[in-house]
């Protein structure tokens, strides 16, 4: 057991799995889920995924020895102020934001400094499917989940958050913020903003019907996550700005220099462009392979938890 | 029986999956295969991908009451005198390019005119398989296959055109050559060329490594395109080369759009386009899904096939 008490505010998908997972390895003794709407949280008693319903949030906050902001990134100043009021001296305090520096400067905002107890981190994982309901115990099973502290954070906080997504499974890495960000812009937000574009761009095309009709070959794929949440990614475009938009310019660069060799029938650099992106998805399918993988086995452990429950 | 004697001139997936799917299903007696090594033909013999491997090409040609040129696009031109100067009166010949109107452009480049026997065709199916070895008699089922007669094309070629691969699971359509070339630079061209472009990107950032290892939630897949056969893509963008220019242009547009938004925290214009895309990517679910499934479909049925071979 890793700690006693943990409290969950925002019982989504995120933080829902994340409690479940903790309750269903023993890893806590108690889960407590706050949220906006009360009936959610007596549903998530009924799937196992918290053992009691906050009402009261301030005494929630004041029993929890590890309080996770599983809110969306823009609600986060909201708690800022509770909790640093009625925390525990010695609870830690984590979150799981996908956009670090938006989170670190709204915290710096409120209390002049990251506190040593504030452990920043973001879990890489999600699906399709959000609220409390879809909360999977494996859901960071083999998943990264990034932290990012700062030289004042406390050693024996991050070594507690660490312990704790370690425990359902995650493997737990370090960076800094800044690196976060790029990363993830790289990684993610830019491939989001991609595929929000193509769809958006053939949806306009006169024929769009035929258009859609003859996707095939990896383009559902490739839109797919076209399908996410529009408000959640609207949210991370803008929090993420200035990672973004440079990742955003380096890759017109890159089309633009496509399209510049199609142009002009330069037949070397298409080829030395397509031959150097085979090799680097090769190089590293490896690892992309064992990242992605998960999502089918956590879908599949999924069904498996269900009937166990 | 549709036919009695095929010979596929390029016995690659594409063209052996037809034959082997001709065989399989007794719409055809004969398969003669040619290709530029005989060991591989033998062993398409092996496979029951085909009857016969041809030696002597002007021999085959007279034999044939459909000719198939499964040859890549680029070398398809080769092949035509052979072929106006052996064939039977009343063959049929169809090609297989992922371009129309480029093999359009070559055969009339050799003939003067588009043939009333030759009938242009495209199967939009696939996999980063290729070679006779990865022949699947399924391939084509629920697939879509895309005819693009002329005014001039004799009715009777064409009937039998569609009704071979229709008689492999495909599903036919018809529409024009330029129609085709823009429906394809929409929803295969282009995403591919975004793929490259994402990789090449990513693969030239500092710290690359980490890049690809946080790689997460729908990267693969974006990126797996970006696997494909660099030699095949680079003849294709430059065979499409007017239709992928635009549709470029269409979509760094749209980009651009979002960028400019981003930057000028316009959330209305973010928001909407975020939900345009998922709208439009929801409406089309269905159409996409069935165009894809089917290839999990056929892998599925591969594996069938082989153990019943």
């Amino acid at each position: 057991m890793l700690a006693n008490t943990i409290l969950i505010i925002g019982t989504g998908l995120i933080g829902g799995s994340f409690a479940k997972g903790l309750k269903q390895r023993n890893l806590i003794r108690c889960a407590i889920g706050y949220g906006r709407r009360y009936e959610q949280l007596e549903l998530g008693i009924e799937l196992a995924v918290i053992d009691e319903a906050a009402r009261d949030l301030p005494q929630a906050i004041a029993r929890a020895d590890v309080i996770v902001l599983g809110v969306p990134t823009l609600t986060v100043a909201d708690y800022l102020d509770v909790i640093a009021e009625h925390r525990k001296a010695d609870s830690v305090v984590t979150d799981v934001a996908s956009v670090k520096g938006e989170i670190a400067h709204v915290i710096r905002e409120h209390y002049g400094v990251i506190p040593p107890w504030f452990v920043l981190g973001h879990p890489i994982a999600g699906s399709e499917k959000s609220g409390i309901t879809a909360s999977n115990s494996d859901l960071y099973v083999h998943h990264k989940v990034i932290l990012t502290p700062e030289v004042d954070t406390d050693e024996n906080a991050l070594a507690l958050i660490r312990a704790l997504w370690e425990g359902v499974g995650a493997d737990v890495v370090c960076m800094g913020i800044d690196e976060h960000d790029r990363v993830l812009a790289a990684t993610s937000h830019l491939p989001h903003a991609l595929a929000f574009s193509l769809v958006d761009c053939l949806q306009a095309m006169d024929a769009n019907v035929d258009v859609f009709r003859f996707a095939a070959g990896g383009f559902r794929d490739f839109t797919r996550i076209a399908g996410s949440h529009p408000v959640m990614w609207h949210d991370i475009m803008l929090a993420n700005k200035s990672a973004i938009l440079e990742m955003m310019g380096e890759f017109k660069a890159t089309l633009s220099n496509l399209e510049n060799a199609i142009e002009n029938d330069d037949s070397d650099t298409i080829l030395a462009m397509f031959e150097r992106a085979k090799a680097s998805r090769e190089h590293f399918a490896g690892l992309i392979d064992a990242a992605s993988s998960t999502e089918s086995n956590a879908a599949k452990s999924a069904d498996l938890s269900k009937d166990k429950n």
